[in-house]
């Protein structure tokens, strides 16, 4: 197995993690309270069907309850629906999250690129339609990671629109779009979305996808039972009802975002514009290794088909985090 | 959905579940303690990897580390390995676990039935071979589910040798066999187990197969990132170290089996033999139904292909749960 994503503190010496982009509010207290109390139900079978998790999050996203389901972690939502579809001809964007390629591969699914461009700022341009000939399956990730910036609203609702026509399954990677000001794509097409990022509930492992009642229900079929632990259930209903979390988590990114880009370019490093908790930009090679030295991981993107050695990716974190960061680096840069 | 298992508390209401075969002794203290201990944990990415599970897993089992992969349950496991193998046609045992069935119809595979006789006893018989004509795949469940038998080692080992011989993949799940004395086919075919019967952690959501290092890595693919969770890998690798707590589940399913096979065979009840902590036994319709209304629920086989209504398994749980079942049922019968 080879592990190309951030977030390996479990083989490096870790003390400033900066290669994951969780809410930098880390998991609320509320959630460590509601997965303490509940121990005991950890020995019992979980609600296979999910019901009261599913009801939270039909209230929260104002669909049906039924255009709702979850899943281990967005991941394998993302497997699940590749495998519902299984497509012979897929798009990608480049760079982006690489588990979709992991999931097509996995099917057998033959995979095009559409190699987002550095002089436009790695963003989507009116061209991704004329990718789309013979393709059966897309996915967006909106905003993309690595790159952090949302789709351009009336380009991505043309490409929602052109696929639909089309009848390729073209799926949106919400998963960040909690934690930036954006807008969804739920009314059009599947919406894949996690509370990973959105609430740092990584370690319990809990996505989902909101999409019509048949496109659940195929995607249900490839989903094994008591695929969502008890854990996450618990954890889920009760991070969805913490009101006040997730404005806190967005106004110390807003704030934050802005502090980390201003100091990146007074260091000299080209950086690219982001709407949301995480920063792509451009160093040095070995950067990376002269940080994780002092103990600070961050995202080396050389793995990320569409991008080189020398793209980094940052998470934006509380401010003292962030300011010592910026200290180490600059540092090691002066 | 359906929903076709035994468990189903949340849609009824419940106080004794004797529906669920997980170890008599519940979760244990020291599971409980490090799930508390570690929540700070819950936040952050789970090792991709398991490494320290793994490894604990390894040392159990007495295999090589790369021998062991794990899953987000069982249920995870049974369908990535039909997913690795994508078999044309497939074998399966009736009446079995129904999640191979799934699994194989998610990927469209032909599925065929050994149909196991209660004359005898729904033991395996050496005709079994003859059903191997054309078979990619084969799901052997040791200790069966809902039977609760131990096959006759010798017919296992011919079975596992004629599907090697003709290239056919034979999984054993032998997820019971922890709670039963018995033997296991991990030195020749895949093997499939689980945290949840054996340690009583179902809601945490924990499986694992013993295999070759190339059938690992095949079926490693069809698994998505980070499948297992924070909380998983801290309560198996805590529950692994246990070493009381499995003999101790042991000695009460054998005594509390014998009693309550006793008790059943008192009441007039056809009872099938078993080697695990749970007894298929043979009485009157809507038996279910009546101990429902007490509160009490039990497995109705009647959704099992190879079985019919009147069909009821239990679980073998401690003393005085048992005693109050046998009361309970008692009074209904009486």
């Amino acid at each position: 197995m080879v592990y190309e994503h951030g977030g390996d503190i479990y083989r490096n010496k870790v003390r400033l993690d900066f290669s994951v982009n969780t809410n930098p509010l880390g998991m609320s207290e509320n959630v460590k309270k509601a997965i303490a109390e509940n121990i005991e139900q950890f020995g019992i079978y979980p609600d296979a069907m999910c019901i009261n998790l599913r009801n939270a999050i039909a209230e929260k996203e104002q669909v049906g309850v039924d255009n709702v389901l979850c899943s281990n972690g967005a991941a394998e939502m993302i497997f699940a629906v590749v495998r519902a579809v299984m497509p012979k001809k897929s798009l990608l964007l480049a760079p982006t999250f690489s588990e979709y390629e992991r999931a097509l591969k996995s099917v057998g699914s033959q995979i095009c690129y559409y190699y987002l461009k550095e002089e436009n700022d790695f963003e989507l341009q009116d061209d991704f339609i004329d990718y789309l000939d013979d393709i059966d399956m897309v996915f967006i990730c909106n905003p993309n990671n690595p790159v952090g910036k949302i789709a351009d609203k009336k380009k991505a609702q043309h490409i929602a629109e052109v696929c639909g026509e089309r009848e390729i399954v073209c799926v949106f990677d919400e998963c960040f779009m909690d934690l930036a000001d954006g807008y969804s794509m739920k009314e059009k097409v599947p919406v894949i979305k996690a509370f990973t990022k959105t609430y740092a509930m990584a370690g319990l492992r809990l996505g989902y996808m909101i999409a019509d009642t048949d496109f659940v229900c195929d995607v249900q079929r490839q989903l094994p039972m008591w695929n969502v632990s008890a854990a996450a259930q618990i954890g889920g209903i009760t991070a969805i009802n913490d009101n006040d979390y997730l404005e806190k988590g967005k106004k110390i990114i807003r704030e934050e975002r802005e502090f980390l880009i201003g100091e990146l370019k007074n260091l000299g490093f080209k950086v690219f514009n982001s709407d949301v908790n995480f920063i792509l930009f451009k160093g040095s090679v070995g950067l990376d290794k002269s940080l994780l030295k002092r103990e600070i991981l961050i995202r080396n993107c050389g793995n990320f088909n569409g991008l080189d050695e020398g793209f980094y990716r940052i998470a934006v974190k509380k401010h003292d985090e962030n300011a010592e960061f910026i200290r180490e680096l600059g540092d090691i840069c002066g």
